[in-house]
């Protein structure tokens, strides 16, 4: 099984640095790999766009940052919200804008963006 | 006043799809910036280092990314680890090899090179 957030937390624990800290992929494979990749779908503009938006909007201890492969290519441009560890699909401008009302602003979540724990990579599960 | 894991997870959602998500940071500045940064302390070579061992020692449900600028880079070479949200500072093999012993496999914490609330940039605080 998967382990809960509250499963790796320890008491004398430092609080969470960021409150919410957003890490996109921004991984690039070449043009016709089998597994694709973020990046060639995009990814490096969305995280850009979300990180700007991020700061217009003041939202607060919210950091946007851009990461290596996250190894859930099929299901991309993936990003992932942590510490909760929700994990979207983002695929458009107005998907960011959504998490970042929805999620990063008011704490919910954006359902039809969400991956799940089905999402997988072939060979991985 | 910073937000704990708990604050963040809500009834319904997947759980965590690592175990432990590492993100080690691997930004670089151009040589003599004030900031300095964690590519030019070394960074990339640990994180290298770092995702062949985890992968050596079958760490399961363990990822192991290089990420973008984490803006700890005084306090760096910086890497975090969630959903804990716990924030190391690596300068060697070493230091990498007791991450992945004492909080990567048994859980516990490296208390010797832990970040803590105080670790906060210049200006920042």
């Amino acid at each position: 099984m998967q382990a809960k957030n509250e499963d790796r937390r320890l008491p004398g624990d430092p609080e969470q640095y960021y409150a919410a800290h957003v890490f996109v992929c921004c991984n690039r494979r070449p043009d016709g790999h089998k597994r694709g990749s973020c990046a060639a779908a995009g990814s490096e503009a969305l995280r850009d766009y979300m990180k700007a938006r991020a700061k217009e909007l003041g939202l607060p201890r919210v950091r946007v940052n851009m990461a290596g492969c996250l190894d859930r290519c099929e299901f991309g441009p993936a990003m992932v919200i942590y510490p909760e560890g929700i994990w979207y699909k983002i695929a458009t401008k107005a998907d960011v804008d959504e998490i970042l009302e929805t999620h990063l602003r008011h704490g919910g979540r954006v359902e039809r963006l969400l991956l799940t724990a089905r999402d997988i990579p072939p060979g991985k599960g």
